[in-house]
């Protein structure tokens, strides 16, 4: 199923100080890490010594936890850290190769204003850019933006399908070589490789020019991760990469295959998108070291944030007042947003014996992704199997605590990735499209030049 | 008038090649300069090797010349350039004292993005950023924002007196001290240094929280240009520094003391705001040198943008017909947008006996701001002049071709500055606000809280 010497993608998912809600106390942790210029610098630089292909922000534009400030005040999550943008260019002038994506909802912002910043940071960081393209479906945000309910789904995907459309139009107001610069004449640029975009359509009217010259990737790097039908169309039509949640095999296949399968239509070939699942791994010299390391994590969890994150789940549910090395209680009241999940979780409770702390950790610990506990070479077995069996092209490789599940990551498991011949020794390009092995889009005028040449010169444009 | 001891505040104003129209053709000058990171680290080096407060970035969400693609091709002005913000932040990681402002729209933003990404690069530079609050008046803007025109005078002025009380309300969510970080406890912040905004008016519904710590600075520095009276209230009320474009010591002195002169109602001390008009010198080693110097970089503006710049002002009358170097036409049509100001152009190229060519070198080469010709000592006299006679706390320097003028007014007139005692020999403190000698903004909850105290335990806290 795997080609030969087909190598794994790596993307470097960092929350400010670990994916894990315990993280940020463990005694290695940079506890700060969210507003630590120097904390995103090193890691930045340990993950471009680690060889991946990008780091990876989260975003969000308003507090989910804000309703219950006491149980809030137990995370660092959404209170202060830097805004990813600004972030990502001050680490652009540290790093090399190191590709930089982030978060941007298109559900809050305006086309114009995200072309620009992402082509500004594609230009500053000489082609490394990439931008998750995500639809926002927290009414925390809208709170934030005059609204007091967040979007329906569908209209949300409807507006993110047309703000791709005119992010990409502005990215190609001007063609590579439409800059002449020519002193002696006076030409600053060439009018016949300008272009006005001019673009009306159901959510946006914009104009253009945007006033960047067209990002050095052509488009920066596209970056999806909706697994709803729709989500799932708009990614096999417009995405670079996908990042999934995939926890088991089975499933993880299944979606590979489905996702992949739905790009002939829109005229793709299947490699030219990456899908890479998220995975939290627990590195130990020993089996035992790594299950030690996850305890100690997942005893760093505070209550108060393990039973506001059940709750949540359970559709709001009050869990307050029961006691948490009781049995998981079964009289819980009903909620109108998750009863049927409330059932599951109670069943599971009931059949297995566990506690509420116990219930909390189980669901809590991993925030719902993958997670492998291990030596470094059963971490590489795990992520072997799902490279090789069709259900990933890499990972995007979420620490639990920053900086250590990093530095134990990039010093464990990739020198044991590389042994295996399953990831690269060195960066192969200077972009992040050449090292995920993307093509770099070519302009739509020079794409409609090359269809009136002879098919060999076309080829060759191409090539 | 001023007080002894008392020092300029300067900003550098770096237009990407330079302010003259013709200085991105100068055989020294870095025409690329728009996307050239390598250029704007130098720069801004420079800049602080100068002991300058701030650079400062204008900035445009639109191209206003895009309407005439030709003439516009002769010309850098809002074709390839880094977004200002993202450009910033890579700076902010190469420099350790310099200001960073940049312009940002309250017309076509929304409060809550422009509130993070300021507080964002606040926090990268360890508090000195700073935001030129302005309002937008060009229907090229209006177009990326599925608008047919732009919005009334008023509206946009009332939208961003609103648009700054929700950013500061935004910086103000966490208290300066919020953040514990307490791993044994488990507390990431303290619940009663938090606030909720709940903003509700006008514009703009804003729930709050801002997801980024308070500003370093408490609030970022806030630079304002208006000068119509809604705007100089504006100014008053809210700005740490004006920039400014009056070409004449009257008109200064006027400006001046009627917008120092209406703080009082504020509550506000006049030294709080410092008022810095634009200037762009031309250095020379003798009068003779600077002037051939100025001459040199006329000579270098493309008829094409003199012309277009010119019909410009004339409120868009087609000059293309006429021979350049022939007397100014006397028989231009009437036109819409600018007919008194043609009627005195046309008066005073006829008074003089100036040719169209003359004519639009007189209008474009300073693009309408003081322009001061001569040695380090003549322009040190003319500086020293307008400061000392209260019409300028300082100047935004605005260097007519990149890098020579920077490098030339750091090189010869700074020494000069500071030989006078008017200048800085090194900073005086770590942040923007500390170097302008303006107060750090204390947190409402804390004015309140010292409210409550005794009176010389407030002052103390205030001190």
């Amino acid at each position: 199923m795997s080609a030969p010497g087909r190598k794994m993608k790596l993307g470097a998912f960092l929350y400010p100080t670990g994916h894990h809600l315990g993280g940020w106390r463990h005694p290695l942790a940079q506890a700060d890490g969210g507003m630590n210029l120097r904390h995103y610098i090193d890691l930045a630089r340990k993950a471009e010594d680690g060889r991946f292909d990008f780091i990876f922000f989260a975003d969000t534009l308003g507090a989910r936890d804000a309703a219950n400030v006491e149980a809030w005040s137990y995370s660092p999550k959404y209170t202060g850290q830097f805004e990813p943008l600004t972030l990502l260019s001050a680490i652009a002038v540290m790093t090399d190769r190191l590709g930089l994506v982030t978060t941007a909802t298109t559900t809050y912002n305006e086309p114009f204003h995200i072309a620009r910043k992402f082509a500004s940071l594609d230009h500053l960081s000489n082609g490394r850019a990439g931008w998750n393209l995500v639809t926002s479906s927290s009414p925390d945000e809208a709170f934030n933006f005059g609204l007091d309910a967040h979007v329906p789904h569908a209209e949300r995907y409807d507006r993110a399908r047309e703000f791709a459309t005119v992010v990409k139009g502005l990215w190609d107001t001007w063609e590579d070589n439409a800059f002449l610069r020519n002193k002696d004449s006076g030409r600053y640029f060439d009018p016949a490789k300008f272009h006005m975009l001019n673009h009306k359509g159901r959510w946006f009217r914009v104009r253009g020019p945007l006033n960047v010259a067209r990002p050095v990737q052509g488009y920066p790097v596209i970056v999806q991760a909706g697994s709803s039908e729709i989500g799932m169309e708009l990614a096999a039509e417009t995405a670079d990469v996908v990042f999934t949640a995939q926890r088991t095999l089975d499933q993880a296949q299944a979606f590979y295959a489905d996702l992949k399968g739905r790009m002939a239509k829109f005229g793709r070939k299947p490699e030219h998108l990456k899908i890479l699942p998220g995975v939290m791994p627990i590195v130990g010299r020993t089996a035992k070291e790594a299950s030690e390391k996850f305890d100690y994590l997942q005893s760093l969890m505070h209550p108060a944030v393990g039973l506001s994150l059940l709750s949540d789940m359970l559709g709001g549910i009050d869990l307050t007042g029961y006691p948490l090395d009781g049995p998981f209680p079964q009289d819980l009241p009903d909620s109108n947003g998750g009863k049927s999940r409330a059932a599951l979780i109670a069943e599971m409770a009931q059949k297995e014996g566990l506690t509420l702390r116990q219930v909390y950790l189980r669901i809590a610990g991993a925030r719902g992704h993958w997670t492998v506990v291990g030596t470094p070479a059963d971490i590489a077995d795990q992520l072997e199997q799902r490279f090789r069996a069709g259900g990933a092209d890499g990972y995007n490789i979420m620490p639990a605590s920053l900086p250590t599940s990093l530095n134990e990551f990039v010093e464990l498991v990739v020198p044991e990735l590389q042994r295996r011949g399953l990831f690269r020794l060195d960066y192969e390009g200077t972009t992040l499209r050449d090292n995920l092995e993307l093509p770099r889009p070519l302009h739509p005028a020079t794409i409609a030049r090359n269809e009136t040449k002879l098919p060999s010169q076309a080829a060759m444009a191409d090539g």
